[in-house]
């Protein structure tokens, strides 16, 4: 069979066509990019739209039919046992790989991220079932993440991956607490100051590794890690959860927020590894199941990753709208223009396809006496 | 160090003293106790407890003190070790030995769990943060998981470990659903099919590894199963999983409600497996993870552990004022009436310590359109 015949087959399953009319349909610049496709998956695939060979009106609807239809699990299983294989003896996640994807990912511009996310610069999924824009699901789930930590004025907070300081400056300003962040990326914390410099708020760059040594001896009332965990590697989930547990109060709350997988066994994807999130590994409910044992009791499990479809599509269409502005930068290139949309679009399919998930544990480190019940948003 | 005084010390670190005043203090009626429980754990300490050699006024206290004081962990782990080892080569929940905990546990007599239960027969976890007596916490629990699988009526519910038919009741009465029940005990059968009889109830008295033969090719709308997967053991979760997947429409939701561990590579309590429950062993997180991958999408995990040892002092309450009568029949001798004790309050005990949870996994096959959100009880 040939390429073409083949991988129109496959498409079938999923109800897409090549140079078909419909918005999720696949129009062909140029015939290679089956046989990449065929070759190298996602990341053949990625590569050739960012080089402007293919094009599609819909790229999530497009993804969240293929996920749905599992075609990818067909695409050359050898190909992406390579991949699961190196990740078994490669610790993706060591120190000096870890400040990668701070580098590549997280300092790539402040004007980007101002530009593509809400005034408040979270950079995670939103809560979207009482919110019908941006900002309000933003609020709404920084507001749901205080609840369930139960926060009370005078506590202190660590948030590990704190990002632009969004949830810091969300907790001092309406419940009082003092924060303080950590992060990898110096364009974070130089924005992040700025933005809390009147708030009980304090940002420190180093790996979450480096705060046992400064805060071993002053554990902390409540702690939060907001998609960060993405980035840790299911080698080093334990010594995570190691380090929350000794850097947490006895009854203190610990709340995770972390993109997860259906299945544990399948390899990172490929073109998401390269270009946008480097050494990243989503986990499987039992990674965090086993790394917890033993350290934390597993109060609640929420998955709202269905609002993750809609935050990334709203942050696709600020992206969109910003672009005729971003482009004046030489660095933002229509190359970057098109890996953007890219990321964000195949994310938001493969999260309406609910292949991918988000996930808010609560964990607690002896169990909360009486009872622990997720509060409601209002 | 002699017996007395190295458990003397263990007890210390639980504040507990052998021979007190306070409710959670330890009498005890012969010295050997002492050497029975360093040398098998809590089946010596339970074994002697039915024989009179010791007693506690508040077995509930003194079990959540040890627990909480993590206690049981260093008394003979040699003997433990030997536990978790039998288990990794013995599939203890083959066809043939599942089974026994039907006939050695469900079957003891009706009187009993009539006495001891709510008029409903509820024989699992209410649900109680609304509730202030046990009737109400098992009608509150049943209506939430009814909430939680959006019954709609004429739906056809599958209900694995359906015991008495408590659920199917409740559900047909309340929702207008079709229920099927499969459980291994003849006088759940018996006395369900009187209970339930002008109802669109079926019980089928089978292992549940039998249900794809007969419903492989009629998929039911929504799945429930209440305190059975206990009895399914680690070997079997995957094959349950397949069965609950393969019985499930594609848009049917499966709640699992299950008491779990916070550890998985823990030995099962060998008291429990001689005297209450033969060949159970709870799960972990991580088990029922892996055991749902690539069948099932986690929608959500709800932890109301605490509502257990609720539920157990109720029980226990009933018990005690129903003893004098069943004490009547030759069946319950005095060994009896303190194994019983010992089981409900040792495991309330346990479940006020945290040391083990009460777990509703609400699971779809290929994760909900949209959203799914865990409702409210009002």
């Amino acid at each position: 069979m040939s390429s073409r015949a083949l991988v129109e087959n496959l498409l079938a399953t999923a109800d897409i066509h090549i140079n078909g009319e419909r918005p999720w349909d696949i129009q062909l610049h140029r015939d290679d990019v089956l046989d990449r496709a065929l070759a190298y998956g996602n990341l053949g695939l990625g590569e050739a739209y960012m080089q402007g060979h293919w094009d599609c009106e819909s790229l999530d609807q497009m993804f969240a039919r293929l996920l749905r239809a599992k075609v990818s699990e067909q695409v050359n299983p050898r190909k992406l046992a390579f991949y699961a294989l190196k990740n078994r003896f490669i610790n993706f996640q060591s120190k000096s790989r870890a400040w990668e994807v701070g580098q590549k990912h997280y300092d790539i511009g402040n004007d980007l991220y101002q530009a593509m996310l809400d005034k408040r610069m979270v950079y995670t999924c939103g809560f979207w079932t009482q919110a019908s824009d941006l900002k309000t699901a933003q609020e709404h789930k920084l507001e749901l993440t205080c609840r369930k930590l139960k926060l009370k004025p005078g506590m202190r907070i660590l948030d590990i991956g704190c990002g632009w300081g969004s949830f810091m400056q969300y907790a001092a300003e309406h419940y009082g607490v003092e924060c303080t962040g950590v992060t990898i990326s110096k364009e974070q914390v130089a924005l992040g100051e700025e933005r809390c410099k009147d708030l009980p708020v304090e940002f420190i760059l180093k790996d979450y590794r480096d705060l046992p040594a400064l805060f071993a001896d002053k554990p902390f009332d409540a702690i939060v890690s907001l998609g960060m965990f993405e980035h840790v590697g299911p080698k080093n989930h334990k010594q995570y959860m190691q380090i929350a547990n000794q850097l947490l109060q006895q009854d203190g709350l610990f709340l995770l927020h972390t993109i997860g997988r259906n299945r544990a066994n399948t390899a990172p994807d490929p073109w998401i590894n390269k270009y946008i999130f480097p050494n990243g590994e989503l986990p499987a409910i039992r990674h965090v199941g086993e790394a917890a044992e033993g350290l934390f009791v597993v109060e609640d499990l929420h998955n709202f990753g269905a609002s993750y479809d809609k935050t990334l599509m709203a942050w696709h269409d600020n992206f969109a709208q910003a672009w005729p502005e971003l482009r004046k930068n030489p660095k933002y290139t229509e190359e970057f223009n098109r890996m953007w949309r890219y990321y964000l679009l195949s994310c938001a399919g493969a999260f309406r396809a609910r292949d991918i998930q988000l996930w808010q544990w609560v964990l607690s480190k002896q169990g909360v006496e009486g009872h622990y019940e997720r509060p409601a948003l209002n």
